[in-house]
């Protein structure tokens, strides 16, 4: 009997939903929009539905094993999700319960960061590894980090916020109220920051200044930077310099086998991998210099339903 | 049958040798100097008929479950010394192994801090904590982190250098070799760094400047801030402030139930302490507030011995 997982994505415009089997083949995917229901039920509803949909399209003799998620705010010890900042639903919200309602198989949650270290432990280029960490460069940082073969989630489940580390005292203001978190530096929105900087500091002409800020993005800024223009390669230099000194710091703490970039600021290609690289080798601490691999992540297509789905092998094997 | 342990605590200068119990009373303990012996096996025999000496004081029926080692730079997982700044034995020591040559009970090594969050576990006050860190302020600064009731190790053996995290770009040349290391400010020489900085920076008296650089110790200085001497008081606050930042840092990457404060400068009192919880609070992530305890360490008399006996009865349990 061959058995499948369901992998949830929510995101704050869109949740993708996938049936995902142990090789990481997604079978079904689907999306709906995550923020047409006023009531959480009725979205856990619309959301199991699809699920049952993507379950009947499966041939021959199967079982469903679990469901995973991803969610923000995510907490995998009690299953909720608390105050996400993105999502209509406010306070302490018992998600794996309300899909528990309908379903009678395990229900996994967990924040995007861990289900895309545990992603890429089970289906990508972890595999094996015991002790890793994977850093999600999106609108935000995300970090999951792995101790020991396990998800690092401390006492409350939400350990691994290494994008709230404080780099810079009385830096930016960060979207959690304070400064100077690595997240206001090293991220989408943070390289436009970087950007936006930068102009004020230069006078060199640029592309980037006939665009508003508010329509800037890590895309367009790293195709400038490929076609040389300034500004780009300088924000994006400034951006992999500050990763790659945090990247030497979070080692110091946790000696991982290797440290994954995955997102859409980590494919902003060599001029970022390559300074990031070198100010983390630059800043390591001797006992540890050469020990720890930097790595783009393996998972590509389908990476956040994989992810979520990953958490359902990982917590039955 | 009742089971002791072995502890064994080497230091720059002394080496102390002590029998202790599962509830952690020593029973026996003894002292030899670390750097008489040329050759390193010299020195293992010398230490190790000091734990045959301490097995004979033992009265009844009893049974050596192992040895329990705490150096510096001494690796968990290998057994072994490697490169230690404060020892005259060079390049990679195979302690362990020369010390199973003299017993046939278990041998295990770890390093100072690691040795002594164990210590907290078995004895102390993280008595059924599964995540907690414990922070040796002596010389230098260590950190021994618990991931889920077992010391974080990392891929190598030396995760844990927290004294090692960058908090001051460019700052304080520090003993590895690098610029502005936690451990350059906020650690005993550190504190005496500090005094050294602001008596330049102020005009205020101070009886801190009839003592010579190498003669200011933690202590004196922790003395002269009881007694309201400002300089003194100033450098403690801000030990004080780096440290309770770094602690906000360390727990948005792993949620602890508590941090441990250990060692000499740990005792520098109430302005310390309290300038630490201030700057923790008012840096820590809002999902994390008032959720970490900051405590002294209540390991006290013979802690090293106890720590490094600790190990013992965490492995074989």
């Amino acid at each position: 009997m061959k058995k499948f997982a369901a992998g949830v994505d929510i995101g704050g415009t869109n949740t993708v939903i996938g049936i995902v089997d142990r090789d990481g083949n997604v079978v079904y995917e689907h999306s709906i929009p995550t923020q047409t229901h006023e009531k959480i039920e009725d979205f856990v509803a619309e959301l199991c539905g699809e699920i049952k949909n993507g379950i009947q399209t499966l041939e021959g003799d199967f079982e469903l094993v679990g469901i995973g998620i991803g969610a923000p705010n995510a907490n995998f010890y009690t299953g909720t999700i608390e105050s996400a900042a993105n999502l209509r639903w406010k306070g302490k919200i018992e998600f794996s319960k309300l899909v528990k309602n309908h379903f009678s198989v395990p229900v996994y949650l967990t924040n995007d960061a861990n289900a895309a270290a545990i992603g890429e432990m089970i289906y990508g280029g972890a595999k094996k590894m015991k002790n890793f960490i994977v850093i999600t460069l999106g609108t935000g940082l995300g970090s999951g980090i792995v101790v020991n073969g396990k998800l690092l989630y401390g006492q409350d489940g939400f350990a691994g916020e290494m994008g709230h580390v404080i780099v810079e005292p009385n830096g930016r203001v960060c979207g959690c109220g304070r400064h100077g978190c690595l997240e206001a530096y090293v991220s989408a929105t943070g390289l436009v920051r970087t950007v936006s900087e930068l102009m004020a500091y230069y006078n060199q002409p640029s592309g980037l200044r006939e665009i508003p800020f508010n329509k800037l993005t890590s895309k367009g800024i790293a195709m400038a930077a490929a076609s040389g223009d300034f500004i780009a390669v300088e924000a994006i230099k400034k951006t992999g310099k500050r990763l790659g000194e945090s990247l030497a710091d979070i080692v110091a703490i946790t000696s991982p086998e290797a440290i994954f970039l995955f997102g859409g600021l980590a494919n902003a290609g060599k001029i970022l991998t390559d300074e990031v690289q070198h100010h983390m080798d630059k800043n390591m601490l001797y006992i540890f210099k050469s020990k720890t691999q930097l790595k783009l992540s393996q998972m590509n297509n389908n990476a956040a339903i994989m992810g979520a789905s990953a958490l359902v092998w990982n917590e039955i094997e």
